[in-house]
């Protein structure tokens, strides 16, 4: 084993940290080590006056007008054309829309119904629950003979067959960080004759992403993790050019229409990813997306990724090191191993302990049953950042903090 | 007929408005009279601060704890209840999700697979296109026997049979301002054991609406255009309460579950309105929302519903009067009958002389092919707004002004 870091270490690698000034691109609020920016991104600097400018010269003077004169109409197409630069796909390939889980919903019927003749969606047990409530409630309308079945994931693609209409994952683990090997995943299913939708959500801005080069088929991701795009920011699908003709969503809504403002009674479904679109889009909050993906995109994916496992594995050695005594167990990947840019330990007391560390400046977040999870930002987040953390956490394990009646009940936290 | 009214008139209309001093409350433009509220509602001037509020305090400084400590977690609920009073529904009856064209979605199935036995889903040619598109789409999706009739209004309820699953319907006509009998449509769809889904997009915020008194089954509604939510605000829907534990959402997202935040692999539905939620709710764009509610439920709908028919009376004799020698044909409601909030006329160049008028700072929109639509909207228009218009109506289509070549190349407004 290496020596542990020391505080000059630490130092050092915040010194050498070629993305060290986006830091002061984030309102971050004094005396807080934020470490939950997986789940809802900090805020950038240029955010609000973003909105402000659409809120006061575009809705407010621009009024009707600005669906043409601000770019208003074209936004999805826009914000979506910046995404795919994230994810290794055409600009024509992504399209900003609604929520995660309606793009969800919209992908999973129309690959249902483009794949007559199968019937299984195969997942994994523990996938993002929204995921597997989409693929449940989607089948169970369409009332077809379709099935979700779930294989975990050592086993999933022996699970693959020719019943298989759709293998629906999620890319990287929300809980554990594990990331699937998209490309071997994805050949899998092609040789089997079955599609494969992507859940982006937790890679998105933290890992590098080559749809493409992958030959993937269908993704969708969040919009206010990792893309800083606020607090249910719009998420944003993908469908591979050569789907694009053959798929139809469910939800074909007006804007996803060829002629939209024909507005004839039939509809015709838009020739390309804007048939993927529903109802009039959330200007408001793609344009505070949009000020986050910009700024992602100001920073170099590979610089990125190399700050997120480097922060991963200092995070790690440290906690084995301080906390190793008290029954703290990591969760998903060992250090240097592929992962999503989060970590997860496991604990009995996980859900009182973070509420410690909260009240000690220390966010991170609890999900059940026992895991107590870190986002590593490596666009806001220092090398020191990581080291107090641990330091923090050492100390609520060691002086039992987390026992205080306070710490015990329970909050929805998302 | 009464003599037309005079400028003195309309002077003394404004000077008595008991809603005037809710116009400061907008931000308008210098030198622009904008009748298209109907389609996009003004910026209310306190939204600003509240985004920013939300985006500084609640957002940046706040973090992941503003789910709960700002009560973002029941944003949904909380401006569901706000507009519930506007729509004469129990505050448990509404709630804020999506855009209106998910909601059409959500509902369109809840209801066909609720009224098994039952194939077809009744509405009338020429309704809004989006209602249309998502009924066509998701009977599409279904594949279940199920089917789209259209009837027209004048022999509608005569269609409505022991087949029928469900009437959709939008309450006031977004081309025609027609409105209909809420009432005496949902009593003539029960009598055949039908449920009735209506569309309240253009008259929520405008005309009296008394859901619970005509017993009405579900609803749907826009929040960026009498509620002035800003562009494409996030849309709210209703079911009656009665209704809720057999209605299932096919759109079965996390926010929906029972228990969202014990992240189960299995879906098991909200137990009340909840259960028509989806994905994590859009914050930035809710607070927007949320204010321009929370303003019009300053206004007493009475008065709303009032001046919103004597704007209606003065503008239709004063175009009829002024603008009957060039082709201009009302199209709806003739003065003084139930209608709501706009008012069409119908031109062979309509779509040149609203351009016209835009340049000249009137500001209506047109919807094909040939209808120029004013939106009169009570809490920011003055009496003299629509004498102005009128006049520059007269003018454009006195000099033909219509007919200079820019006004010609058509441009896509919503």
């Amino acid at each position: 084993m290496t020596p542990l870091p020391t505080a000059a270490d630490v130092a050092a690698l915040d010194a050498a940290d070629p993305l060290r000034h986006f830091r002061e691109r984030f309102t971050l609020p004094e005396g807080v080590i934020y470490l939950d920016g997986n789940s809802l991104g900090a805020l950038p600097r240029q955010t609000p006056d973003r909105v402000a400018g659409v809120l006061h010269g575009e809705w407010g003077d621009g009024l009707i007008r600005s669906w043409n004169s601000a770019g208003w109409i074209s936004a999805p197409q826009r914000v979506g054309a910046k995404i795919a630069r994230l994810v290794g796909a055409a600009p024509h390939e992504v399209i900003v829309a609604d929520s995660t889980s309606v793009n969800l919903h919209k992908l999973i019927v129309a690959a249902l119904s483009a794949q007559r003749g199968r019937h299984v969606v195969l997942s994994e047990p523990g996938n993002f629950p929204t995921d597997l409530y989409m693929a449940e409630t989607a089948i169970g309308s369409l009332g077809a003979g379709h099935r979700l079945a779930l294989a975990p994931r050592d086993v999933l693609v022996a699970h693959i067959t020719r019943d298989t209409a759709l293998v629906m994952l999620t890319h990287v683990h929300y809980k554990t960080a594990d990331m699937y090997d998209m490309a071997a995943i994805t050949a899998a299913a092609h040789a089997q004759g079955a599609l494969v939708l992507w859940d982006l959500s937790h890679s998105v801005g933290a890992v590098p992403l080559q749809l493409s080069a992958c030959q993937a088929d269908l993704a969708v991701g969040c919009g206010y993790k990792f893309l800083n795009g606020g607090p249910g920011a719009p998420a944003f699908l993908y469908v591979a050019a050569r789907h694009q003709a053959a798929l139809q969503s469910p939800l074909g809504g007006w804007m996803g229409h060829a002629r939209p403002f024909e507005f004839v009674d039939g509809y015709e479904p838009a020739p390309g990813i804007a048939r993927f679109l529903c109802g009039t889009p959330p200007i408001l909050a793609v344009a505070a997306l949009e000020s986050g993906v910009d700024l992602h995109l100001e920073a170099d994916m590979g610089q990125i990724a190399a700050k997120s496992r480097a922060l991963a594995t200092l995070f790690i050695e440290l906690v084995e090191a301080h906390c190793h005594a008290y029954d703290v167990t990591l969760v998903g990947p060992p250090p240097g191993a592929p992962r999503g840019s989060h970590v997860s330990f496991r604990h009995p007391a996980g859900y009182a302990i973070m509420q410690a560390l909260i009240d000690r400046g220390v966010i991170g977040d609890f999900r059940a049953p026992d895991i107590m999870r870190f986002g590593l930002t490596p666009l806001y987040l220092r090398f020191a950042d990581v080291a107090r953390a641990v330091e923090i956490l050492a100390d609520v394990l060691r002086t039992e903090a987390w026992r205080a009646p306070a710490y015990q009940v329970r909050r929805a936290v998302t």
